[in-house]
């Protein structure tokens, strides 16, 4: 109700502020009897933390997961699982410059004003140090839809700034994302993103981009007419994540100048199965999966945190000159690819159960 | 948790098919004392019904509203609201030749691989035909968030297909809003996308578009962390709506282009409190408002249902040819506006209540 | 949230109060596919109405329950069941004299604190009238499980004043129950609680009485630790029935006093099934369900609607004396043991979906 | 929805197991700038730990309590608090003969059933020890309510076996139940229930009882009709503690035998407000707090754990015999006196909210 839990069925409730004691979840509603170790987690985990290459932030937190119950003998028992990351290589000093002062575009002075009391050491609960949790919690919800559906949901960096990439979707792979540090699976563009951040890190700058992420072989029948389309809640999971600003399904903003007589999408058969001839849909019609591959597109802002000098306003209502000294990512992009693909496995994981619940 | 409830503190759960007995909703949490009469809610029912102009659809529903709980002597008393419209002019038998047969681009093939039945008839309940309820509930919110809180909600048409509108949303009044059959205030573009829906309907085609939302008003400090970020709420309300494949909120898809230093919306002081010099966030930071503006961008595809002809397969999986025979409309913008009014209504109002509850 | 929904996954919304249009309901999240038809609905309906025998309420209610949507063709969809009794011989008139006065023991003087506001015609929302609704939404519950798990729910009459029954509980049939209008299965007793109640009717009076429940053949695995314990969420549903003040499973009360050693449920074999020796647990182990029968009682305490002279104070504070008029019940019972099946039935149905989301 | 989270908006989400990491809470929605330190919340989890007194268990935990997250500079900010603490004292080792073996009356057996996999150390998830977290986030609500609100709640023991208190609830303080190592505040009876304690001890054996709850000051209003009633809450909250087989409110079990004419609560005026002269409803009418004191009774079956030989099944469905090594608790009512005040503060707490955000 606070904001702070995530899903229905699958519960992710997460907790921590950036320079508090640990930053975690506890995931209620699990199924019993998966097979997880903090090993498999871990995993997840690097591709999402600080100082993993030269255009993230300079940070050395390890963001070791801890697994600390709902975990018996190397499988879930259907019990809370609570997993957190103490927190590590902490300099409050860093911030007390921001006690009383509003940086631009941060949550700040929203914080501030909701709750009259703020937590200011590196952005407190506002930090994106939170998304480590979506990322652990995500990778249990990942390893059950591969392992019982067969599901796969591959996230990469489609544009940074200006820069796009013309990849076809359906051939990237894993190995392709993972293949450098800005996780572009397009080679060339991916050069000129990383060039395009590096750039802005040296002006103390940052910029910002687009995820696309896609997802495979997701069954036909999840997801709840009305309030809860499937696209409707994959949508919310993304635009919560730090910095996004917008997101398309499918066709998407462009498909709006396209007549019906040619987005629709029609029916076939093919394999002896009911499939459609296009995607325009994006894998979900009236809510629902159809069965075809879902794909969809993040937006993220340039990151707020940036060296350069900002105006602003104290909370004396004085204004003053900001000049940022904390240890920031030029580009968020990178290090949100494992989030979208967390947030996605949230979502199709709880509407799996969900919809177990109602029909199977 | 089927998906037909809206909101957590105050909570629309609506039912109804297009062929059934009726649409409509229960109105659960809606705080006391509010004076509500059917004349007001059936004035936004009024924007949003069938037959309202030569460009929406030629079916004479009246949707006429009833209250039949939770009003008494004129005002709300706390407990639930049931509004219902009864159905009329049905024409069921407009729909036999649907039976076994799948429309592209409608849920009438997600639905019956998640239930395993189907009501046929006009969508059931994956008709737009349901947003008549989301409207009544609307209209509720609407009114207490303008009378209690000074909050204003204006949407409108900004583009159809490729028809753009170059209004300055700031100065977007409700009567520009009303003053033509396409809700576009732009009375030039208004004119030209009116054409364009004409065209398509003499073809027999449709055709989607955009609807800018501008909320006034709404104090610091509603939207809670992390998940139910106020945007992330916005985006998985307006997602919800039929035929809508994407969301973007402030800068949106072209912000990831600007540098971090030009997006940032620095903080000033004017008249005596606290603002941003740019408003780039779109009225919302960390996920909280923060007293500016919001505003944002809700793209529809064009209308599924078409009069001409096209492939398509039925449930014993043999190739037909289909071709529309309902009364349908070339473009859901112009009565998908009051639909958005509605849904940004009952986010905020939600949000109020929320954050009511914790912090007030 | 309001507190007028029941259940997490099989939800139950209900509306409407004694004088107003109508009161029903809305059932959330019913499973596909339920045959299911206004009759079946309907005898349960009339084991509560009033006017039933000459021991309960002589109001002429009809309750004449209406499927308004959600059942296609005769069959559950999938989406949202509308089901409403409209209300007839009302004489709001009965209730003027009750405007401006807080009747001894009712909602009267609470509602007001509440909202500020109440619908003082027959008690309003706070009417007993409202369970009609839990009653058709209960059917369907009861229906299911009887169909797919073989579970059965009896309930009836154990108690009224000081009058017991001693009959033993699992040699109960529900033709047993139906056998006579207090419903008390033994015949003997049956008749000293039916001559009690019309005392208590003929003075103007009121009187309490006791309800077991028994619920065989539920499969061992329903419930959920640590809250949503399958007694917990038992307890919840029955203390939220008008009149209700304890609520008892297994030994109950009077386990207490029994050591340990003798209390405990030893495990045994039985036809190649573990089983318990004894079941003093009522059929729920650490919260959750061991394959042994239900049972727990419900206890109701006297109707506060009476005939005698009350004293009572107005809204203005001014004491007054307080004669009722209204057509009123002189024991609950009876009416109250298809309320009492009713979310016995809801209780387990929606456990049954929650157990089947997370484990089967 | 798994079960393990209490509450709506005040909403505490308990993890852990008796011999895994820890145990703890999550409370989420607590209103922020509450003055709160470890300090004052160890004071409630010393009432509840084990080792307190000769009657309670030997077991050396000292639960000594964490708090990572959601408390800044000594005041809570609105986010989510984790509140731990660290298993210590485990030995794993006393469990390993119940790998196999289903304890009578535990739930061994059901979570096994429910989950196909169950962790045995110490009764794993099921073990009472998970009510540590319970009386933690009980404290900041009990702390809230009664600086906010002048709210006390004071529970203790008022039977043990058969022998019985006559104390007057309305006289009973804080230190006249913590004047005793049994928590009875009248002290003839505390006598004799120690001694019926030690005899048990002494035999290997367990004895039950009942604990009495009286709350002061709390305002009219609360409670959300009509499943959420606040007596239905208060039973449910009661019924989720490990070992209660019973609830009753007000008058209970025994009003039932009294006519409504007798029973009634007549409106009076005291002291210029309206109060009533009789409180038989235990402060709730219509399940909203009256304004008069709350009160109800709790029943604990003895506990499942003893030291007498018994018989009991294998996994294999062999018949075995069982002796308890561990070191429990022969009579869990002292311990669970802290409990009922942390469940009773969090139901209260988390109604106060609901009734602020709907109609404050």
């Amino acid at each position: 109700m606070a904001g702070n839990t995530f899903g229905q069925l699958f519960r992710v409730t997460t907790f921590g502020e950036s320079h508090g004691g640990c930053v975690g979840c506890v995931v209620d509603g699990c199924p019993p009897n998966i097979e997880i170790t903090e090993d498999e987690i871990q995993k997840e985990m690097d591709r999402r933390k600080p100082g993993q290459s030269e255009i993230t932030s300079p940070r050395k937190e390890e963001d070791e997961i801890k697994i600390l119950s709902g975990v018996f003998e190397g499988k879930t028992t259907g019990t809370p699982i609570l997993m957190l990351a103490y927190n590590k290589d902490m300099r409050p000093e860093d911030y007390d410059h921001l006690k009383d002062v509003y940086r631009p575009s941060h949550a700040d002075f929203t914080y501030e004003k909701k709750y009259g009391i703020r937590d200011f050491r590196g952005s407190g609960r506002a930090s994106a140090r939170e998304t480590l949790a979506r990322v652990a919690a995500g990778a249990i919800a990942k390893k059950y839809l591969k392992d019982k559906l067969g599901i796969e949901i591959l996230s990469y960096v489609s544009r940074v700034g200006e820069i796009g990439s013309e990849i076809e979707m359906n051939s990237v792979a894993m190995k392709d994302i993972e293949s450098n540090i800005i996780r572009c699976p397009d080679s060339d563009a991916a050069k000129k993103m990383i060039e395009l951040v590096e750039k802005m890190r040296d002006e103390g700058d940052s910029i910002g981009g687009v995820i696309t992420a896609v997802i495979k072989n997701v069954p036909a029948g999840l997801g709840e007419p009305v309030f809860d389309k499937l696209n409707a809640d994959l949508g919310k999971a993304m635009l919560s994540i730090n910095a996004v600003k917008g997101f398309e399904i499918g066709s998407g903003f462009e498909g709006a100048k396209i007549p019906g007589s040619k987005h629709n999408d029609e029916f076939i058969m093919k394999d002896g199965k009911i499939r459609t001839k296009t995607n325009n849909s994006g894998g979900v019609m009236g809510g629902i999966s159809s069965g075809e591959t879902i794909y969809f597109k993040v937006v993220f802002k340039s990151v707020s945190t940036i060296k350069k000098k900002q105006n602003s306003v104290s909370r004396d209502m004085e204004e003053v000159e900001l000049e940022a000294s904390g240890r920031h990512d030029p580009c968020v992009l990178p290090r949100a690819v494992p989030i979208v693909d967390a947030m996605a496995a949230l979502t199709i994981m709880d509407h799996y159960l969900r919809h177990k619940a109602q029909n199977l």
